[in-house]
């Protein structure tokens, strides 16, 4: 540690330093003052002040997603309160976010003093309950447990790849802590899980064997080996087995779309390629790899259709076939093991018949979804990261062929609107690789603009495109009647930069394929961050008819029970 | 009823606003479409889409606290999460907010199936508990139960006024009800609660013979007497008993601050005029009317002293007078009883020392607080409601004279920095008699600005000053060291109308006294909304001393245990 530990407040984000976090997203309190003044005085963090507390969680999901932990530090009540469908966001993805929050002082509560931040009913546990929801993991320091408790929370968020709950009153936060502080070790080094060797043994023979007999298995790997840290184990167990592979929507860009044995997106009917279905599901055997999330936005409204005798999951901490089950052993384990035994199939280089999308549109060609997304992806280069808003854009986005070392990042499975522009700055400023790209709608991005200014305080660069048609797009497709409450304000939101103080930005509207050419061939050298609004015509988002509608909702699922 | 209720979503629309409520807040979500359909459906009923939850739940916060009761519509898990602050404000300012929410169908539920802002687990009901503990009731509809279930959830709403949380799924929200449904009253004509006849009488007599064996007697009436709809009831008492009063700084507007017993503000030693605490605290007798608030904010780190054996508490279900306690009478039941009964005091005409401020400044002076909120006080005038922010303007409003009929609204308890700009927004809505002027600071205003485009879009037209000196200035205030944590991005204010599309509004920037002049001038004659920041220097800010710190927040308060 570059200073040394005195306070409970200053040991807590001291030792989460230790993980390897280098920012803290929050928004200070009073209440909260120890931990605020504590993440000021230390060397190794910075304070990123969010314009909210809700855009702040969402900036710590964007930031654990690139760094594989983070920290969200938030006051008492209105703040933790304020954050929480940012953390659930989190735990529903997976994503290790220590939420610390300072609480009222002893003093205070033993006196059952009525204080602001409270019902003003001298009751202090009112909103701990609902913080712990979101979290897999909590703590209540004092300067006697801080030590041993720290100690027991990182392990057991890391555990469960899941946000923890951190409180101290104000008063036992400023208190020296007891005991002897542990020197903690950056993520990287850390074995998070671990396998009864036996159980390991017998889940390798039994998945080796498995994988031997078949002659036609496709792997489905998701973003969940990524949250453990097994990229490269992943890595190494497909290269070694040259099974071919497929992701869902969810789990798109875990690896590259240029690996040899990439398949493309399969999500059910809404596959891409479309025959991918087909494909997965006539496979002899199906390896799921971290948990595959058959949802309704990730399989296409649960159109996938898998036959569980043919489907192993490799979870994060068992394995599963049927009825047989493996509990104890662990992914990392397991990716090892088998990358160790299995015996490679013929180097077969499957074809996706994804591709680059050709850029169409005439320079006066009104904006259009047609003519945006390949240039989007032309746009497109190593080491950048592209973070895709829910909504009508991850429609686009998900069967776009990602050049190789590009990272994408969603939330297909929360899906929160107005997750996605503070998780851009999550994103970015973790990502020490490359650009940061968002693609949000407006509808989306009215929720949380309010950090764009933010991201000019703090001087990040991300190339930031607003999806301009006026409504809400997404519910006006999964809406039966188009309703005027999925219209928007009217904003401008070109102007929105400039009003924030980002001043040295390069923002414009751009309603023509020249425009947005121009707009993008600028961003694409300008040395700041760039935000262009793109109008889209409102008509691309047309209701799906009711009949549809029912089906999707209304009735029992075919196949699933 | 405007239209025959149909199905569950219909009734409980309709239901709600046989209340008399006309605008619901929210944000549209696929799982709440059969309300949002319903909003849209009926005709007594505005859908105001805010920019995004927790913004709509401050602002039906604000609707209420004018109409008595509002409608907050979110969709699940990440609608009803984001709202949650807001709505637990609601529950500490006491007031009637109906959370409705729409969930995943039954058939979704039943089959287990993985879908959208769950935690991927097949579990529903991770959230509701977060959800209802900001409420003093909740109830899951279904076509039978839903009749009777909304009887008993507006009844417990209203008795306890605090916020009522009511979810349907979506299916069964587009099924028709089943039984008669129930024609609502409004809610004047509505008896919120009970008083038990025996218990009442016994304590007319005891509050009635200490107020006759009281030689001086003041009375401090509190806001909830507004939430509870006995402002004209407390008005008959004061003016029959020619009772003086005072008002704590959360209960400040609940009277005209022109009628002839005003004796200003009780806030301890920050009480306004300073000798008030003693004349409050030297008095034989203090009523409490309502419940006040005896909160670190409200009587300045509660300095309030005054003695239980001289304070009797008419509370909304019972009084209380040291150890002297009668349940089951409500405050209704109790100042009718009294206006009949009590003796007037001689008709002795108080002399508050607050008064006008003086108009100071020359025109190239830069704008300050001290040239400023004179001219504030100098806009208002009968009929305004004046919404104020928590914060450093909370300071400064709070013992500036009100002159009659202007209304005051602030969240002193609660204390969430962002509520004012939407709650304005509400309370503007609601508020059929007059103007509502916004004063917020720079730093609040950033966590929910956003929902300046959708005061633009349904054309309503409040008065904002933005107060920038670049800090949160109450958090500086509060911390010890005057951090850069409580920096914040360089918005520039008074761009942010127009890039919010609100293309009629005028929008200025002052720094000089002049500026500010015609600023002001241009308000108060402008036929649309107005939104003036207003530069006040950082230096007015300065971190209170670490030993007062100490004494505020480290120990133990004296005579408090």
């Amino acid at each position: 540690m570059t200073s040394i530990p005195v306070t409970v407040a200053e040991y807590v984000v001291n030792r989460l330093a230790d993980l390897g976090i280098d920012r803290v997203f929050g928004v200070p309190g009073d209440y909260s003052f120890p931990f605020d003044d504590a993440i000021e005085a230390c060397e190794r963090l910075q304070w990123i002040v969010c314009a909210n507390e809700l855009n702040a969680a969402y900036a710590a999901d964007g930031y654990a997603r690139i760094n594989g932990v983070s920290i969200l530090s938030t006051t008492y009540g209105v703040g933790e309160l304020s954050a929480l469908n940012g953390v659930m966001g989190a735990r529903a993805q997976r994503l290790p976010v220590f939420h610390i929050v300072g609480a009222p002082s002893t003093q205070i509560q033993r006196q059952g003093l009525i204080t602001h931040h409270t019902l003003g009913d001298g009751v202090f546990n009112n909103f701990k309950a609902a913080s712990e929801a979101a979290c897999c993991v909590s703590a209540n320091l004092t300067p006697d447990n801080v030590i041993e408790e720290m100690e027991r929370v990182i392990r057991e968020a890391l555990r469960l790849s899941a946000p923890a709950y951190i409180s101290v009153p104000m008063d036992l936060g400023k208190m020296p802590i007891i005991g002897k502080p542990v020197k903690g070790v950056s993520l990287s080094q850390i074995k998070r899980t671990h396998s009864d060797p036996a159980v390991l043994a017998a889940a390798i023979d039994f998945v080796i064997n498995k994988l031997q007999a078949s002659k036609n298995t496709i792997a489905l790997p998701t973003q969940f080996v990524t949250n453990y840290g097994l990229t490269t184990a992943l890595l190494n167990f497909l290269n070694t087995s040259n099974l071919p592979f497929a992701t869902t929507p969810m789990d798109k860009g875990v690896l590259s779309e240029s690996h040899p044995g990439y398949l493309g997106i399969y999500s059910g009917m809404g596959s891409s390629p479309v025959d991918l279905k087909a494909t997965v599901e006539g496979a002899e055997l199906v390896l799921d790899i971290g948990g595959v999330v058959f949802e309704d936005f990730n399989t296409t409204f649960w159109t996938d259709n898998i036959a569980s005798t043919k489907l192993i999951v490799l979870g994060d901490q068992f394995v599963r076939m049927g009825s047989t089950i493996f509990t104890g052993v662990t992914l990392g384990d397991m990716l090892e093991g088998l990358t160790k035994r299995v015996s490679a199939r013929p180097n077969l280089s499957v074809k996706s018949s994804q591709s680059v999308m050709p850029i169409v549109g005439a320079d006066t060609d009104p904006t259009s979804s047609d003519n945006f997304y390949p240039r989007l992806q032309s746009l497109l280069k190593s080491g950048d990261v592209l973070v895709v808003e829910t909504g009508t854009c991850i429609m686009y986005t998900t069967p776009m062929l990602l050049p190789d070392g590009v990272g994408f990042q969603t939330q297909t499975l929360w899906g929160s609107i107005g997750w996605a522009t503070p998780a851009a700055e999550g994103v970015c400023m973790a990502n020490k690789n490359g650009r940061t790209i968002l693609v949000t709608g407006d509808g989306s991005h009215q929720l949380t603009a309010n950090e764009i200014g933010v991201m000019g305080r703090y001087g990040i660069k991300p190339i930031i495109f607003v999806l301009n048609n006026n409504i809400f797009g997404v519910e006006n497709v999964l809406s039966e009647i188009g309703p005027s409450y999925d219209e928007l304000a009217k904003w401008k939101y070109a102007q929105i930069p400039a009003a924030m103080g980002c001043d040295t930005w390069f923002a414009a509207r751009v309603s023509t394929v020249a425009e947005l050419d121009a707009a993008i061939k600028k961003a694409n050298t300008y040395d700041g961050a760039s935000y262009i609004e793109v109008m889209i015509p409102a008509s691309e988002s047309q209701p799906i008819p009711l009949n549809v509608q029912n089906q999707i909702y209304k009735t029992n699922i075919p196949g699933k029970s």
